[in-house]
């Protein structure tokens, strides 16, 4: 009996640890991005650095939690973007660039790897985090793309939090701004770096589920409803289980002109490549050749990560399959 | 002397020919479409039949000229797409389907396959032709995509014709209104064709150059802003003159998360596919694997015209290297 009893509690715990091992065995991963540019270490304070890096951090830790605890990609983009937004280093949520007439106007889009399902919106105006009003489009219209005050309409039915434009406002965006419109008046061109802080996420679940989001406050000094990458699926945005899951960052047209991220995805599915060597060929190739700075992260169902940027720096940060978290921002780390 | 004047006559006449010879010999060609739907033969008068066609013809026979006169293809697919917008018998200028509002929001975009150049706007009210405003984004702006207000703004200090919204009015789009308000009211589904009619077009010039624009009033009794994927770089419209000029016509939310032109260029790239192979891999592949319907019409260098379409019916026309025009409606022609 003492030993019959004691193989039982064997086979149990051993078949318990089959499940517990298959669940826990199958890779979770996340990749995130706060912005590619010409990011210099003396452009930063020691200060600021620190902060940038902590909220890289913190936006990596709750994507993770959310796939530690079995939930979904899709929530694990969404729990990482909306740290990135609710922080005043990035250029999406609050801390988003100053348009032409000193307002913010946000757009984010998010992609399901598990159906291509998608969802966007570009222009609004007093949505904290328009990267709910992007997925409530996914989940909660026939439509992808909604755009201006009808986008926000859709998104206060859906009761999703509002802010005033105030709530966006930072000073350093504010200066950034007003050199701007002194540049415009000079017809000096507005630095490149001022649009500089896109976020995006990319996750794979326990169920191996892709899903891709991105969020930004578009370029500083932007006039007549410009819309960039960051709400065009397959130029900012793309997921497929089957390939990638990619958020793009950098100059929002040169990234529509070369379809970057469904160009990613193209290689990995027509030509097979690994998914580094897949984001090496389109940044370093088209993009670059095209005349477009910027980069990629991406993510595929393996759980391997691969960046990509023909910038000096990213904000960037992962934590792979193995657990291990990562935060950088030069080129060189 | 008269013999030597002779030779000279000739030889200038053989000089005069080879160098004729060499333009007139490199293909010219344009394709159109004027939407794609659920085209069935007791829905069309004949008068009415013969209006559209008379229409795509003209569309064809406008385009071609440019071409034939070698003028470049962004002018060609430019000069058809404009007259189809002017036809009321298609969604797309005059004629445009009505929004929720009971007004019109226009979308176009073009793209040059010289350097993928593009330009497009999104919910434009007042542009007479949006065509003409997605290409002053492209040659006045630094901009691919415009949106609302903001673009409208942009094309009027670029000296586009401007017109009421009565003008875009007809009461045939006006009777689909009222009754996808009826349906709206009954929680009905609004019938698909009540898009019909997005216009586009694709040319190859005599320098060996694609182009492919798209116009479109979007979907009857659209809310919230809603953007299909005519005005998207690579949904709706894409140029490459090293594989294909594509414009799309249909869900537009399916061709957006399916990448739809962009796909089909990538096809050709990556796995050397032919032109009407590529896309018929694409609209018969995930297209429709997604529940999506509509079709597209291509344009290779070489000339080689393809046209692929899920529907039971699309209009459409041809004008092919040979100089053979050809106006089509139904599936079975």
């Amino acid at each position: 009996m003492r030993i019959l009893g004691r193989l039982v509690l064997m086979s149990a715990i051993v078949l318990t640890g089959a499940a517990g091992a298959s669940m826990a065995d199958a890779p979770i991963a996340i990749a995130i991005h706060g912005g590619a540019g010409t990011i210099r270490r003396a452009d930063l304070t020691p200060e600021r650095e620190a902060s940038i890096r902590a909220d890289l951090e913190s936006a990596l830790r709750a994507g993770h939690q959310v796939l530690a605890d079995g939930g979904s990609a899709m929530d694990a983009v969404v729990a990482a973007v909306t740290v990135l937004e609710d922080s005043p280093n990035f250029n999406a949520g609050r801390g988003a660039v100053y348009t032409a007439d000193g307002g913010h106007e946000l757009d984010a889009s998010i992609m399901d790897g598990r159906d291509r399902s998608a969802g966007a919106v570009a222009g609004v105006r007093n949505i904290r985090n328009p990267i709910l009003a992007a997925r409530a489009v996914l989940t909660d219209s026939p439509h992808v793309l909604l755009s201006g005050s009808g986008a926000q309409e859709f998104a206060i039915r859906q009761g999703l939090e509002l802010v005033s434009q105030e709530y966006y406002d930072t000073p350093q965006r504010l200066e950034q701004w007003e050199q701007a419109r002194e540049a415009s008046r000079t017809m000096a061109a507005i630095p490149v770096e001022y649009r500089l802080g896109t976020v995006g996420a990319v996750a794979l679940d326990r169920a191996g589920h892709l899903a891709a989001a991105t969020s930004t406050g578009g370029t500083t000094y932007k006039r007549w409803g410009r819309v960039g990458d960051s709400p065009i699926i397959g130029a900012g945005t793309w997921a497929d289980d089957r390939t990638v899951a990619v958020s793009a960052t950098g100059d929002g047209e040169f990234f529509i002109r070369n379809a970057v991220t469904h160009d990613i995805h193209a290689r990995i599915e027509y030509l097979g490549e690994a998914v580094q060597v897949a984001a090496d060929a389109v940044i370093d190739g088209p993009l670059t050749a095209s005349g477009g700075t910027g980069g990629v992260i991406c993510l595929d169902p393996a759980g391997h990560i691969a960046f990509s940027f023909n910038t000096a720096g990213m904000y960037r940060g992962s934590i792979g399959t193995d657990g291990s978290l990562t935060v950088a921002i030069y080129g060189d780390e």
